[in-house]
């Protein structure tokens, strides 16, 4: 990556924070049910997604999820992008000069991740094309749900291992090593969560990894609870 | 630009045009002019446009087209060159490998023109995102269809004169200028063609620069008639 947050010179009072991960990790479920929490402790938050957080994005999702269209794999990338710069843009930075929390699901790693490692684009293309659409915001902490491949899988798929579910593992075990090297790269800003542990258990560590690394900002003591 | 084409170093049989200009200039009606008198002559050709030209960039198009989208400057950028990247792999490539002639309305020089010298986007951003939705493809001829900017205003909005119709005015005054600088820049691929003359005239005048740049490759020699 071609830029590096530095906590002192953020021209924004709120936080941002990205949740990363295979499909069927959990993430999503983790952080509507902190949300409705953040609610209750009256926290002024936004949970959104990558790609898909606003209006236009969902249009652009609807491009990229019609079977229909076969989309190249450099056009899918710069919709991804087109997708993001919308969405910092239009919710993420005017939520974070606001002074909220937020926390989004998938960001610039889940490019990295999966057209990156496992699809085979060219790195640095990414990092130039991720600079281009953020404007060099990066998350100030990443939680990666991490899974073994063949559970992820599992989870979502029950039954099946056949040729395509062995592409599919083999896809997907690139996608777990490349978020490895990410944490690896960068510790200070990620942490690892064994999403294999029960629901519960994976709740539990993932609200404190929250409260250990924000708890004084946002007052998140009610966590602990 | 970062990338230069050489002729001998093509990886396909075809040919690349394309036709630039503002809005008014008439490149399409010359396009679709041009295309019957290539089918009535047996010419293996494409008139095409971008954005635009697949089924996937007439979704893009749909999407920043729509009047409830605020598109950011960015997405717009990027969302051009996703279309771009669709378009080539999709449909030019294809084409240029198969040996034909291939007529873009509009490619990267459009993009330089108007959101680089018009809305003020970085011209690195510009073409570090061109060579990469483009792989770096570029035309072996480009026409550009001058017009007085205030010509192709005349034409597209006959009448009035406000605030916003200067505000037009001085945009299309920097695309204008921002094609003739790209021209003069690269003066072996580009030709300019007086598009305040009557249609007739402009006619001649572009089937004589393509009869004159192509006509022996393509066997051309009955446009001249």
């Amino acid at each position: 990556m071609t830029t590096k947050t530095n906590q002192a010179e953020k021209p924004y009072k709120g936080s941002f924070i990205t949740l990363e991960g295979p499909e069927g990790a959990g993430k999503t479920t983790q952080a509507k049910n902190l949300s409705k929490q953040l609610d209750a402790m009256g926290i002024a938050h936004i949970i959104t997604r990558d790609p898909g957080g606003t209006p236009l994005g969902r249009q652009i999702r609807r491009i990229l999820l019609n079977p229909e269209n076969p989309v190249h794999p450099m056009t899918e990338l710069l919709l991804y992008q087109a997708d993001r710069a919308q969405h910092i843009s239009e919710l993420i930075m005017p939520a974070l000069h606001a002074g909220k929390l937020v926390i989004c699901d998938r960001y610039v790693d889940s490019t990295i991740a999966y057209q990156g490692y496992g699809r085979g684009i060219d790195f640095k293309i990414i990092d130039e094309l991720s600079l281009i659409s953020t404007g060099g915001l990066k998350p100030e902490l990443t939680i990666l749900f991490d899974l073994e491949s063949s559970d992820g899988l599992a989870r979502l798929h029950p039954g099946g291992h056949d040729r395509l579910e062995r592409e599919a593992l083999e896809f997907h075990l690139k996608v777990r090593q490349g978020y490895l090297n990410l944490a690896q790269a960068e510790p200070e800003r990620w942490r690892i969560l064994d999403a294999s542990k029960p629901m519960s258990v994976v709740q539990s560590e993932f609200r404190r990894l929250l409260l250990e690394n924000l708890g004084e900002k946002f007052n998140l003591a009610a966590l602990a609870d």
